[in-house]
């Protein structure tokens, strides 16, 4: 990449999407927000062109005013949702109503720039493999806990995507026992306990069973967030401190058994409820240690350390290496990093 | 390889090892056995040297015998254990009493050829992807069940290793309610129940219980073997099926987290217990199609095609391209295949 051109890395959310732009170290220039949510074209089945036009609106407002004069490079997105990233076509995202959206080509469109895509928490392990808590790894398990909760895998080096681009979607195993409706219309997926949603919801029920906690104070505390139980922890609360502990043994079993079969040197999780840090991690490591046969050679287990930034990141290396075949190659790490490739 | 060598391929065992020989296309020429359990140098920790020096003396037999005048080419071996594949190091194989083994070297001097090793497993599903169920595919994951149980991952068309070596060790991912002991000395591992060993204990409970079953007629019941379970099956024997029945349900738990995860194009199951066809395989596939969460894409569910020869021809095709990275270049499949590489 030449040095006067910058990156643009996007993560697309149901809520929220971040908008980058970086230079060619993959530092974070200037970041941005809109409100996907508010585009019913992004929502509404087939009809994303409203809120694609906003996005490379506010990506030329951000380049524009963060880029130093420089113009776009490349530009990489990640979506919620089956990617073909090879065709760049969103197969399907249903939290934002899309069908086979050939994103990647829709977006090069009105940037008139090269576009790629992936799926958002494969690029968000991308972007913590090369610039966080996955530097210098080649076997990494990620876990994001959002609104939904699913994993990415990069094993010796390379993205795992599986056969129909969905590698990775363990939030939709079912747990025994568990009887809480999937928004996919399954009973008792992982992701109903294992994400911020299903946190929430976990406490909203001991609040309604009378528990004695300080959740059961708040304003409105069947409308709490996971980011409440969080603060409940914080001031020694018992009973949101066993929801995690719940959280964290239930999706221990499922990462214990991802542990078995891929052996990966460290785990990072990451997403809104990663926010719990302790709280969360600390009966995930000790179930992982309680369980894992091989007692001598434990995966490191930690938060993810971009935050917001992951994505954005991961986006902005997809689109500059893609197709190049040198996600692997570039990896371990960012210390003195400059993007090894030639003008676009 | 030059068509006047030949290739061998070796699957060692804790029981038995099997030999084979094997010509430019991967046909077997023929095989032998030797028994494994009978070298007490193979099982005493750090002294396999009486069992390699009878190896390397069945296997110059075995290419006098059914080469025709051709000189060996290169070795491949398949180890029950965790192998260094790139230094030829057996760092641990339990049913051996190896450790830090450094087999290649080791059989190299005997035989004065090339030799490469790898995981038994993950080369039962070389031969099988090469040469049997798994030919065109590049997503696979197969399992094995025999004295133990384990997994061996081929992902975008590479065999997955792990950090450690130990990827596809489910077998000792603990089953929830499960209280038997593992030979690796932990509680309520998977292959307690999904191996061989765990189908006959499982038989011979309800033996002692005091089922209506055919098994009770056995001479020695309490002896019994997985093979008697299946053939008690075959005569429409209740209980015997109901063991299956449970096995497959318990596995399938496991493997639908394994789909999940990986999102594979078809799952090959290999070993003694898979035998039992659909017996076994039935309970799975019916488990997996109950839960998977995409219905519409369910991968194929087959057993081995190439039964006890898989993993002689695994490591023979390993001993050919190890070093050359090629596994994945020469797949897909067997149809009028030819080793494409030069003179050793």
């Amino acid at each position: 990449m030449d040095a006067d051109q910058i990156l643009v890395g996007v993560d697309i959310g149901g809520t929220n999407t971040v908008i980058g732009v970086l230079d060619d170290t993959l530092t974070v220039l200037g970041t941005c927000r809109i409100d996907t949510a508010a585009f019913p074209g992004a929502a509404a089945p087939g009809h994303p062109a409203p809120f694609l036009d906003r996005l490379a609106g506010a990506i030329r407002e951000l380049a524009a005013a963060t880029g130093d004069g420089r113009r776009i490079g490349r530009v990489g997105l990640g979506v919620p949702g089956r990617v073909d990233s090879e065709c760049g076509v969103v197969l399907g995202a249903s939290n934002l109503g899309w069908r086979n959206v050939p994103l990647a080509a829709e977006m090069a469109r009105r940037l008139d720039r090269p576009v790629a895509i992936d799926n958002d928490v494969r690029l968000y392990l991308l972007g913590e493999a090369i610039a966080g808590a996955g530097r210098g790894y080649r076997n990494i398990v990620c876990l994001t806990l959002g609104t939904g909760m699913a994993m990415s895998l990069m094993l010796d080096g390379r993205l795992i995507r599986g056969h129909n681009y969905n590698a990775g979607e363990i939030g939709h195993d079912p747990v025994e026992g568990n009887e809480w409706r999937c928004n996919c219309g399954q009973i008792g997926c992982l992701e109903t306990i294992a994400s911020a949603t299903g946190i929430a919801r976990l406490a909203r029920a001991k609040v309604r069973e009378g528990a004695a906690t300080l959740l059961a104070r708040l304003p409105e505390p069947q409308r709490l967030s996971s980011h409440d139980v969080y603060q409940a922890c914080l001031q020694g609360d018992e009973v949101a401190r066993s929801v995690f502990a719940f959280v964290g043994a239930t999706l221990g079993k499922k990462l214990l058994t991802a542990i078995c079969l891929l052996d990966p040197e460290i785990v990072i999780v990451g997403g809104g409820a990663a926010a719990a840090g302790p709280f969360l991690l600390d009966p995930l490591r000790s179930f992982i240690a309680g369980h894992y046969f091989q007692r001598e050679r434990p995966p490191k287990l930690c938060a993810g350390q971009l935050g917001d930034e992951a994505g954005v990141v991961g986006a902005a290396y997809f689109a500059a290496v893609h197709g190049r075949q040198a996600e692997q190659e570039l990896l371990p790490g960012k210390e003195g990093f400059r993007l090894p490739i030639g003008p676009l």
